[in-house]
């Protein structure tokens, strides 16, 4: 589908120029030193030879269908020259120019007009303000960036076209392959989803290597992330991790939740893997692109001497994995084949005298031992070693069933050996802390490709009487749905509620007390007031009429004299909840993934100790329980010191259905359960409080 | 005090051999290479010479007084060299030889004699099982490591012989120089300590950098690396970090403590910064060596690209320092001087087209701002970049004030860039991250040099009351310390414990109840029942005559019936502690850093939250308050949520009376108390319930 820019038969370079100094030249002088085969057009009013080429006022004049036009004219020319191009047959277009939605509002204008123009003519454009692309497998350097990278099975998108050339230039000095390189600049049509899906089907590609700072539709990412991946390891470099958006956070929900935390939930559930640091994101790509994946995550390591070998197991533990306990029978003929002061046990110390037959020895013992997912082979240059002929001997050894990563440690004395394995598609590191980090991530994706397929579950519901609710709160401009309205909404969507009613008046709150039965709980109810608690606006376990008249009248008095400007709407008086661990259930909306689900125990467990977890919606029972589990406090819900356990089961589809109405009604910004009330397993767990707080109505700007 | 081993006037090398197979002769070869300009003496009664020089039977055949003696012979021969070299004057002797303390308890016997004969003749002795020692001043390489870094102000100093080799190795492909390199090998003489002290005093050394494994003597270590980092920083790579040792752990301090715990501790005790892995090592000690230190922690990034100065932002969060905010006045000026759309806001954007004065203008900006600790220097080789000339123009603009880390992104491009920096000592990084983790650990280190001094305060105690309990229980050999006597302990120290005693028939029980006046509380005990409460043998809030009778009896029918062997000593009654939050203060030995305190709220908060801190004795009363806050659950304490705030500082004298306590005894080996009742400001906090530990009694091996 991206033909036109991946493989164009002819490419057009508006603003082509003789100026060396000049982008336009840089960018043709890239593609003739790549040695792209295809045809080259430079465009240039005021030339009549670029670099040798005959250079043409425009690409009408040069009578050749276009498939790409690359854009390295000013801002104010781009659209004038976009236009030509189309109306040549441009397929593809890349804007190198900058001065759009980076620079403002005006700019952000003068980009959605080129934007629309694309699509008007069906072309697709990549860019503005990007650095270009790299297609190794047709010799293309459609780039500004000076240097071509070998072939290999790694594609690199990337936000940032500054980065590009920092890998570009990495890549070339370490000799690494890339099938793609694509900046993606302001993203103004083609993005990083669009990305995946072309590299989905790049025959070159085996992963994709990503630095992206903001992804623009976080669902459709999800959705293509996930299909990709099913073929291709996805590794995402996200920066802006820390400065967490601005947001008012009037719910628990809306603080806890860092914007980080919907990017880490998106990459989790859709596969992508993610890279902590610049360094890793290749460390991780190049043992995916070079080795087979773990079945599991039991690590063997060989290795010439102890302390690394120490580091190694020690980087596996802290990685979650497993440091591979041999099996006797292996380990026993290792001892059998080893020097007697050698260890036979995992991290096999081969010693710092060993040949390379010795890390043969071992590896093919390792690579036998049915006890072993993947293996790390440590070198340190000693007086007798010889880095080149061990990575030879390791190249040779290694089967097609296990990873195999290597640490050779050291500078000049490995060099060599460092050639020998990019050579042969065995991938190497300076350390092997680094090592391990990429197997955590091999291990991860194969568990991630391993998994159930996700089931969400739907319950069948009444949107009518939702709908009525937001509508009337639209109606009057409320954005603030209080507990009784919350309650309702939940109801609908088979939440268990105290029987109750809002009452205006005391006699009204008696007559719901001696409906529902005593003792009931009285709650102030005012779209003003949002901790009601705290105002003396909740009263509980009434037991008697004249305690419930005394309640209301009181909370009527001292609510008046506290805020004098509130509406009070009345009381919401109802049943007691039954008793129950206090849990809070939560939902915001993340601006790329949308609703997110929060849960966490209630009280100090929320509010000092911040022991919450999350996930993104839909959310299928799995998920719901992973993240009851994902709390700290999970232990206490489960039974711990002498507590009785609570009903999990109802836990997990409470969040579940909350989900499902976070995902029917785009319209509700927020909510909170707080708390909710859950009893042992099979008591009915129940809606103590809740609120919800509605989207901003955009009805008006529509 | 070791010149003998460092600055040598002649060199014995027992072991030279004519075989370059052998490590005797490359030992050798590498002391002639290297250039050392001292005496060299092979020693092998079978040469006539070495390598065209004289060979000698034995030193005393020489005619010359040795300073140093290189062992390279057999094992088995070690011990009759090393008293020929030591018999001729030898006061350094380096055993490169293996095969002692590693290869099991024989090895480990040999060896003890070789210390004893150095002790003997007042001589020191490096190794065995090393692989020897650089002194990049001298020119000596006395070390079966080929290679000779160039001089520069790191010294490495390593229990792994194979790390050294892999760091040479590194060090001499970067070109990054060092003072000397110590293998220290089995540490049977000299080991980490020692040589911190040495290097503090070496005038080429300016950082010290270390990879352990264990610390013999944990006091000795804190002690010499506190005094030693007052002039120059330590950095550690600590390796073995997460196979916490299994040793029983009885109480709840030591299964909650790992071997980690008190590394960490002490290491921060002492200034020792730690590097979390191999590469770390280097990045932080090449900071140290060429950069003045920062005086805070507000970090301003120059870039020539937006992505990596994002990933830099999120490197400084991250890691818990700040994204400076520049003054007004100098981002104005930053303004003025930068093109329209560079960003003169930190991270300061210069643009992909930045040329070297850009940079200048900048750094100067950032180095002249009040507002700035240190700066981080980015570029990307983009098509207009001048990485080497931008390279100088930042080493002639840095000041001395302020330390300039730079991250030049890429490989072929930056490569002159990079040697321009490290022969200017301005520390560069191939990633943002790695130079912000750099700059993390100077400010740690520069706020180590600020703290004030530590005092630890000392209560007047008597001691005889608690030789005498712990002289009865080793009478008995009972290494339990059962609540009664523990609390006789405590109270010793001033804690306040209830008023009680120890009960043996109902009638006695009741006196007791009488006399500390109801209600009262009732514990079994007995040395064979450690969790009293879980079989019935507590029994609380007793409140006349008649319940204690019945509490005693049915505690004594039931522990019968439960725990027919155990031996119950009676009951203890005491008066019930008045309320308060119940917290934990606890003890455990670690095996090279004594008594560890720990610290954390009762109940749920560490059984199921694992909130806890810890920290080495003697405690500072500004250390133990920095144990409460370490926890989570500090917030309670001070009085979140309408919780009432506790008596913080009764809470942080508790702990440090529990630190002079482990201190004066080191019979001592473990101590719970738990629960410790604190109350509000003011009221007198209570050891509710506590327990010890004696070492096992080592007197009859005596």
């Amino acid at each position: 589908m991206l033909d036109a820019i991946f493989n164009p038969a002819a490419i057009a370079v508006y603003g082509a120029s003789r100026n060396p100094e000049k982008v336009g030249h840089t960018v043709l002088k890239h593609l003739l030193a790549g040695g792209y085969e295809g045809r080259l057009v430079p465009i240039n009013p005021a030339a009549e030879d670029v670099l040798d080429l005959p250079c043409y006022p425009n690409a009408a004049a040069a009578c050749v269908p276009i498939d790409l036009a690359i854009l390295v004219v000013p801002p104010k020319l781009v659209e004038a020259s976009m236009r030509e191009a189309l109306d040549c047959g441009a397929k593809g277009i890349v804007v190198i120019t900058a001065g759009f939605k980076e620079t403002g509002k005006e700019g952000a204008e003068r980009e959605i007009v080129l934007t629309a123009l694309c699509r008007e003519y069906g072309a697709r454009m990549l860019g503005p303000n990007c650095l270009g692309l790299i297609n190794t497998a047709n010799k293309m350097n459609a780039s500004f960036a000076p240097q071509m990278p070998e072939r290999g099975a790694i594609s690199v998108v990337s936000q940032s076209g500054a980065l590009c050339t920092a890998i570009l230039d990495l890549a070339v000095e370490r000799g690494l392959g890339l099938a793609k390189l694509v900046s993606i600049g302001n993203k103004a049509d083609l993005d990083e989803s669009d990305m995946l899906e072309a590299l989905a089907r790049d025959p070159e590609t085996k992963v994709i290597a990503c630095y992206l700072e903001s992804i623009q539709s976080g669902n459709r990412f999800i959705e293509v992330a996930e299909r990709v991946g099913r073929d291709k390891p996805v590794v995402v470099l996200k920066a802006g991790t820390t400065q967490a958006g601005a947001r008012a956070a009037s719910s628990h929900t809306g603080s806890l939740a860092g914007a980080d935390i919907a990017y880490g939930a998106a990459f989790k559930r859709a596969g992508v893997l993610r890279a902590d640091d610049f360094e890793s994101l290749f460390d991780i790509s190049k043992a995916l692109a070079m080795q087979p994946l773990p079945k599991g995550d039991r690590i063997a390591v060989i290795t010439n001497a102890g302390g690394p070998g120490i580091i190694a197991a020690d980087a596996i533990e802290r990685q979650g994995m497993t440091v591979a306990k041999l099996t006797p029978a292996i380990e026993g003929k290792l001892r059998a084949a080893l020097p007697s002061s050698a260890s036979a046990a995992n991290p096999i110390d081969v010693l710092g005298d060993a040949p390379p037959e010795r890390y043969v020895t071992s590896l093919e013992a390792v690579m036998g031992d049915a006890g072993v997912d993947a293996v790390v082979v440590i070198l340190t240059p000693q007086a007798m070693s010889l880095p080149r002929e061990t990575a030879r001997a390791i190249i040779e050894t290694q089967r097609d069933g296990k990873p195999v990563l290597a640490a050779f440690m050291g500078g000049r004395d490995v060099a060599p050996a460092r050639a020998e394995f990019l050579f042969n598609d065995l991938p190497d590191y300076t350390a092997p802390e680094r090592a391990v980090v990429a197997l955590r991530k091999m291990c991860d994706y194969a568990a991630w490709k391993q998994r159930p397929p996700r089931v969400v579950t739907r319950l069948p519901i009444n949107r009518h009487r939702i709908e009525r609710i937001i509508e009337r709160h639209r109606r009057t401009g409320r954005v603030q749905i209080g507990e009784a309205d919350a309650k309702k909404i939940l109801a609908t969507y088979h939440f268990n509620v105290p029987e109750g009613q809002l009452a205006r008046t005391a006699d009204d709150a008696v007559a719901v007390a001696e409906h529902v039965g005593y003792p009931v709980a009285m709650k102030i109810a005012s779209p003003d007031i949002i901790h009601k608690s705290d105002l003396g606006g909740v009263k509980i376990g009434l037991r008697s009429a004249s305690e419930v008249r005394d309640a209301f009248d009181l909370m009527y008095l001292r609510l008046n004299r506290a805020m004098p400007e509130a509406e009070l709407l009345g009381a919401y008086v109802e049943a007691m909840c039954p008793p129950g661990r206090e849990v809070i259930l939560g939902m915001t909306r993340d601006p790329s993934f949308g609703p997110m689900l929060m849960f966490g125990l209630g009280g100090i467990f929320v509010e000092v100790m911040k022991d919450v977890s999350f996930n993104l919606a839909p959310l299928t029972h799995e998920e719901a329980a992973q993240m009851l589990e994902g709390t700290r406090s999970y232990a206490l819900l489960r039974g711990a010191r002498g507590q009785k356990a609570v009903d999990l089961q109802a836990l997990a589809g409470a969040l579940q259905t909350l989900s499902q109405l976070a995902t029917d009604f785009p319209e509700i910004a927020e909510m909170d359960i707080n708390p909710f009330m859950v009893g042992p397993p099979g008591a009915r767990s129940m809606v103590a409080d809740a609120r919800m707080t509605l989207t901003e109505d955009e009805r008006s700007d529509a």
